[in-house]
C-alpha cells in the first residue's frame, strides 16, 4: 500500500524553511570547492581537477546527509489509512517509489519497502529532479562550449572531428552494448538477473548513453596547461559533438519499437530509428540556428545593452526550450545556437554588450559544473534506489575501454589515410586516455530510473563517471608528460611560426585535405550574403549580390557595412590560409584592391586587417575586431614529429 | 475523497516537455517584455512603465491559458481507488486543495470541487512554488538595492529614512488592519463572512503584508529621468527599509499567538510579537553583516576574478537562504549584506570582479524583476482560488491610501521641525502618490494560501498592485510635472554646486541635523579600524590602533595599506562635508601632515585626492578610486522653494 503521509503546520513550515536548507547546502559545497580550488590553483596542485574535488565534496557531504540526519521514520509522521483523507492536510508526500515495479520485482519489495521506509525526506529532496537538471543547469554548459567554440581550429579538422563523433560515437555504443548484452547474458546464467528483464535495446540504451564523453574536465586541464592546439581542437570537437549524437542516439533508442520481440532485429523499426536520430539531429539544429539568427536580426537594430543580453540569454535559451518542448533535443538545439550566436551576433553586440554576454556566460557555466559535478557526488548516498551488481559494474567498465579503443584507433588510422597531417601515435594515447563519462552521461541515466534495469545503468554509469573523473581526470597531466605531448603553446605563437613556415611552403597545403570542397562552398555563401545580412560586418550586399537585386541588398545592408571600404576585397577569403595568402597574393596587382594599406611582403601579408575574420571565434574579452587578427595555419604537429 | 491520479508512461514524459513549455511561456513572455521596453525607449513612452507593461503581457498570457487551453479534466486522467494503489504508476498527481478547508468551510466544498475537477495541469505548474519565488527571484532583486544603494545621500537622509520605514511602516499597518476591521465586521454583518472567520490579527497581518512598498517601478522612472536626488534618496531609502520592516512585522503578526481569544489583547503576546521583531530584525541584520565580512576578507585575500565572482554571489545568497534556514528573514540579510558587501567587499574585489559582480547582479535584478511581474499578471487567471469580495477590495483600497496619507504627512511634519532643510509640500504629495505596490506584498501574500481570508487577501492584494503599478506608475511623470519638481538633474553638477555654495556658508550646516553624533562615531570607528582589516582601503591599522597594539596591527594591515601615505592623514574624516573641511583647515597648519599635497584655498580643499570615501557607494564602473570625488553636500530644495 502506497504510505499516505501529511504535514502539520507546524511541519509545513519547516518545510518551507528546507528549500532554503537544501539550496543552502549546495551553496556550501560551491563554495568550498571554489575554496579548494583557489587553494589548487596557488599551489598548482593538478592530480585532483576542481571537478573531482567537486564529486568528492559531494559524496562526503552525502553521506553526512545519509547517516548523520535522522531518518524521517515513517512512524514519525502520521500515516492515514485512505478512509480519512477528509481531515485537513496542507501538504501530501506519498511515498509510491517502492511500489512502482512491485509486480514485475516481487522479490524485490521486502528490501525497498524497509528502505523506503527509512527513506529521509531530507535526502528525497536533495536528490532534485531530473527537469532542473535538463532544462537549467545543462543549458547553460553546452551553450558556453558552442559559444567559446575555437572556430578557427575547429573547421580545420572538422572531418576528423565529425568523424570521431558520429562514427566514433555508433561504434562504441554498438561495442558496449554488445558487451553489456554479453554480460547480462552471463548474469541470467548464474541467477542474477531473470530471462527478459533486460533486452539487448536496454544493452545498447546503456551504451549510447555511456558514449557521450566530458569535455569539462580534461579540457579545462588542457587550457590551463596550453597542450598542443590540435590535439585540444580534436578532443574538444569530438567531445561537444559526441555529447550531442549520444543524446540524440540514446532517445532514439528509447523510443525503437519493433512490433514483435524487443530482443529480434526488426528492420522497419531500425530505419526508423535511423530515421528518428537523423530527423532530430537536423530539426534540433535548425531550431537552434534559428533562433540564433533571430537574435542575430535583433540585436542588428537594439542598442541597449541590458536589453541586448537580456534577449541573447532569453532567445538562446529558448532554443533549448522549444527544441525540448517540440520533442527534438534541446541540448544540440542549444549548441549550434551558441555557434550561431558567436558567428553573427557577437558581431552586432556592443562591446559592453560583448563583454557582458561573455562574462554571464561563463560565470553560469563555471556555477553549472560545480552544481552538476557536486550533485553527481551526492547523489550516490542521497539516490535511494541503487543497485549494485558487480558483474554488470566489471562488465561496464571493461566495455566502456574497449569500445573506446574501438572507436580511436580504428578511425584515427583510416583518418590518418586521407589527413596529410597525421593524428601521431601520442595524440591517439591521449585520447583513448581521456575518455572519461560526465554531466551528459550522468543526465541521461538519472533521466529514467523507474525500471530495475535502468537503476543497475544509473548506479553503474555514477560508479564510472567517479573513477573517470578521479583516475583519469587526476592522470591527466602525469600522462601528457609521459607521451611527450607538447604543453606551453602559445596559440598565436604557435600561428605565427606555422604562417610562416607556410608561407615559404604554399605547395605544401596540410589543411586542404580537411577543408573539403563543401564548407569552401558555405563560406563563400556565409560571407558574401548571410554575414551581411546579419551582421553588421562583412562587404556590403550591393557588391556580393548580382546588380538587379541593388534595391532590396541596399535596404538589407548596414549603414555601418559601406563605412569600410576595405572590406569589399576579402570577398574571396575562404577557409584555409593558403588559400587566403594566395588570394591576396592574386588580389593585390590588381587596380581594384587597396593594396596601398597592405605590405606585400609575404609575411606581412599574412596579418590582414579586416573586422571581419571567418576563422576566428574566441571572443577575446573586447579585443575582437580591434586587434591585427593572424590567418590560421596548422601548428606543428608536437614535439616528437 | 482526494482524488490520485497516475500518469502513463506517455503522459510521463509529455509531463517531462512540461518543464521545458512553462519555461518556454515565461521566456517568451520575458521576451515581448523586453521587446517592448526596448520600443518604449526608442519612443521614450513613459505612460506604462516596463514592469506594468510585464504584467499586462502576463495577464494577456494568464487569459490565454486560462481559456484557449483545453482543461485536463479529471475524467481524462485515470482516477484509481487507493485500493488499486498497487498498480505501476510513475508519477501520482495528487489533487487535494479541494480537501484543505472542507470542515471549516463546507459550503466552499462544491464550488471549490468544481473547480478543482476543472483544474487545468497547466495552470498548477504555472503557478509555481512560492518557494521558487522566496529563494531565488527576490534575493537578486533586494541585494542589488543593497549594493547599489546611494550611500552618500542615503546616509545623509538616514535619520527621515529609518523614520519613515520603522515609524512609518507601523503607523501603515495598525491603520489598514484597523479600517479592514471595520469592513470585516460589515461583510459580517451584511452575511458575507461568518463570526469567527476573520480574526483583528488577521487584519493586522493584511495591514502588515499591504505595508511592503515597491521600490521598482517608481524609482526606474526617478532613476530616468534624473529626478531630484533628495526626494530620490528618501522614497528609495523608505521603499528598501520599508521592505524588511514589512516582512519581519508579517512574520511577527503570523506568529503572535495570544492563549485565549485571538480578538483580545494579550500584553504578554504582544511584547512576545515586538521582541520577535526587534531580534529578527536584529539577527538578520548580524546574519547578512557576517557574511559580507567574510566576503570582504576572504576577496581580500583572493585574486582569481571567476572565483571571487563565484565566492562573491554564492556568500551573498548564503546569507539569504541562512537566515531564511534559521528562522530569521532572508530580505533583510540579504539587503543589510549587500550593503556591506559595497562597503567592504567592493573595495578588494579586482577591477575586473568589480565589472563582472555589477553586470552580474544588475542583471539578475532585471531578469528577476521582469519575472515576479510577468508571474504577477499571469497569477491573476491561473491562480485557481480567487475570492473576490467587492467589500474586502473597496475596503482595502481605502485603506492603503488613509494609511498612506497617516503615515507621510504627520511623519514629514515632525521630521521637518527637526530638519534644518524641510522637506517641502511637493515632495510629501509625491512620496504619497510613490506608494505602489508589488513584489514583496505579493510575495507576502502568496507564501500562505490556504484559507479562505488568505486567499481573499492574496486576490485583493494582486488587484492592488495592478492598480497602483498602472495607475501610480503610469501618472508617475505627469506627476512630477504637475507637482513641478525638478528632473534632469545631475548629481555631480549639483553637488558642484552645494559644495561651492556650502563653502561660503561654513557656519550654516544643513546636514548635521541628519548625521547623528551616533553615526559619527561609527564612522570614525568603521574608517579607523574596520576598513583597514576588511580591505585594501584606509589608514593602516598601525596609524589607528595604540602603540601597544603594533604587533596585531601590523599583522592585520593589508601590505597595499602602506602604499599610499596620503591616507594617515584622512582618519578624522567623518561623516559630514564642513567638518572635513575643517578639520583639513586645522590639520593643514601641523608639520605632520603632507599640506603640500593640498590646496588650501577653501573651494579647493573641497577636492580631497582620497582613494577611501565614506560617502560614495555609486560602484560606477571602474572609476571608483580613481576619479577625485566630491565631498557631499545638500542639494537645493527644488525649482520652486
Amino acid at each position: 500500500m502506497g504510505s499516505l503521509r501529511f504535514l502539520s503546520p507546524k511541519e509545513e513550515s519547516q518545510f518551507q524553511h528546507q528549500g532554503a536548507v537544501e539550496l543552502l547546502v549546495f551553496n556550501f559545497l560551491l563554495i568550498l570547492t571554489i575554496l579548494t580550488i583557489w587553494l589548487f590553483k596557488n599551489h598548482r596542485f593538478r592530480f585532483l581537477h576542481e571537478t573531482g574535488g567537486a564529486m568528492l565534496y559531494g559524496l562526503i557531504m552525502g553521506l553526512i546527509l545519509r547517516y548523520a540526519t535522522a531518518p524521517t521514520d515513517i512512524e514519525s509522521g502520521t500515516v492515514y489509512d485512505c478512509g480519512k483523507l477528509a481531515s485537513s492536510p496542507s501538504t501530501l508526500l506519498v511515498n509510491i517509489t517502492d511500489q512502482v515495479y512491485e509486480y514485475k520485482y516481487k522479490r524485490e519489495i521486502s528490501k525497498h519497502n524497509i528502505n523506503a521506509h527509512q527513506g529521509n525526506a531530507m535526502l528525497e529532496k536533495m536528490t532534485f529532479d531530473p527537469e532542473i537538471f535538463f532544462n537549467v543547469l545543462l543549458p547553460p554548459i553546452i551553450f558556453h562550449a558552442g559559444y567559446s567554440l575555437k572556430k578557427r581550429h575547429f573547421f580545420q579538422n572538422l572531418g576528423s572531428i565529425i568523424t570521431y563523433a558520429f562514427l566514433g560515437t555508433a561504434i562504441s555504443c554498438i561495442v558496449i552494448g554488445l558487451i553489456m548484452y554479453g554480460f547480462v547474458k552471463a548474469m541470467v546464467h548464474v541467477g542474477q538477473l531473470r530471462n527478459g528483464d533486460f533486452h539487448f535495446t536496454d544493452c545498447l540504451f546503456f551504451g549510447s548513453l555511456m558514449s557521450a564523453t566530458d569535455p569539462v574536465t580534461v579540457l579545462a586541464i588542457f587550457h590551463e596547461l596550453h597542450v598542443d592546439t590540435d590535439l585540444y581542437t580534436l578532443l574538444f570537437g569530438e567531445s561537444v559533438l559526441n555529447d550531442a549524437v549520444a543524446i540524440v542516439l540514446t532517445y532514439s533508442i528509447s523510443i525503437y519499437s519493433p512490433k514483435d520481440n524487443p530482443n529480434t532485429f526488426d528492420a522497419a523499426a531500425f530505419f526508423q530509428s535511423v530515421g528518428n536520430f537523423l530527423g532530430i539531429f537536423a530539426g534540433s539544429f535548425a531550431m537552434g540556428s534559428a533562433y540564433a539568427v533571430v537574435t542575430a536580426l535583433i540585436s542588428f537594430l537594439c542598442e541597449f545593452p541590458m536589453l541586448e543580453t537580456g534577449l541573447f540569454f532569453l532567445l538562446s535559451w529558448s532554443a533549448f526550450l522549444s527544441a525540448e518542448a517540440a520533442g527534438l533535443t534541446g541540448i544540440v538545439a542549444v549548441l549550434f545556437c551558441g555557434v550561431t550566436q558567436a558567428h553573427y551576433t557577437y558581431n552586432n553586440l556592443s562591446s559592453d554588450s560583448k563583454m557582458r554576454t561573455k562574462q554571464l556566460f561563463e560565470f553560469m557555466n563555471f556555477l553549472a559544473e560545480n552544481v552538476i559535478f557536486c550533485y553527481m557526488g551526492l547523489a550516490l548516498f542521497t539516490f535511494q534506489n541503487h543497485i549494485f551488481n558487480a558483474l554488470f559494474i566489471l562488465g561496464a567498465f571493461l566495455a566502456i575501454f574497449i569500445a573506446r579503443a574501438c572507436n580511436i584507433y580504428p578511425l584515427s588510422f583510416i583518418l590518418n589515410l586521407g589527413r596529410k597531417q597525421k593524428i601521431p601515435w601520442n595524440f591517439q594515447h591521449m585520447m583513448m586516455f581521456s575518455g572519461l563519462r560526465g554531466a551528459i552521461a550522468f543526465a541521461l541515466a538519472i533521466r529514467d530510473t523507474e525500471s530495475e534495469p535502468k537503476q543497475m545503468m544509473f548506479t553503474t554509469t555514477l560508479l564510472i563517471v567517479f573513477f573517470t573523473v578521479w583516475v583519469f581526470g587526476g592522470g591527466t597531466t602525469p600522462m601528457l608528460t609521459w607521451l611527450q605531448i607538447r604543453v606551453g603553446v602559445d596559440p598565436d605563437e604557435d600561428l605565427k611560426a606555422d604562417s610562416s613556415q607556410q608561407a615559404n611552403n604554399l605547395d605544401r597545403n596540410p589543411t586542404k585535405a580537411e577543408s573539403a570542397w563543401l564548407f569552401r562552398i558555405w563560406y563563400g555563401f556565409d560571407h558574401k550574403y548571410l554575414k551581411p545580412i546579419l551582421t553588421h560586418s562583412g562587404p556590403p550586399l550591393t557588391t556580393t549580390l548580382p546588380e538587379w537585386c541593388n534595391p532590396i541588398s541596399k535596404l538589407l545592408t548596414s549603414p555601418k557595412a559601406y563605412g569600410d571600404h576595405l572590406k569589399e576585397d576579402d570577398t574571396d577569403c575562404i577557409v584555409t590560409h593558403d588559400e587566403l595568402a594566395m588570394n591576396f597574393q592574386e588580389q593585390a596587382p590588381l587596380p581594384s584592391s587597396p593594396s596601398a594599406e597592405l605590405n606585400l611582403d609575404p609575411k606581412a601579408s599574412l596579418k590582414i586587417p579586416s573586422k571581419e575574420n571567418i576563422y576566428e571565434g574566441d571572443l577575446g574579452l573586447g579585443g575582437y575586431g580591434l586587434k591585427l587578427e593572424h590567418t590560421p595555419g596548422q601548428s606543428q604537429p608536437n614535439s616528437l614529429a
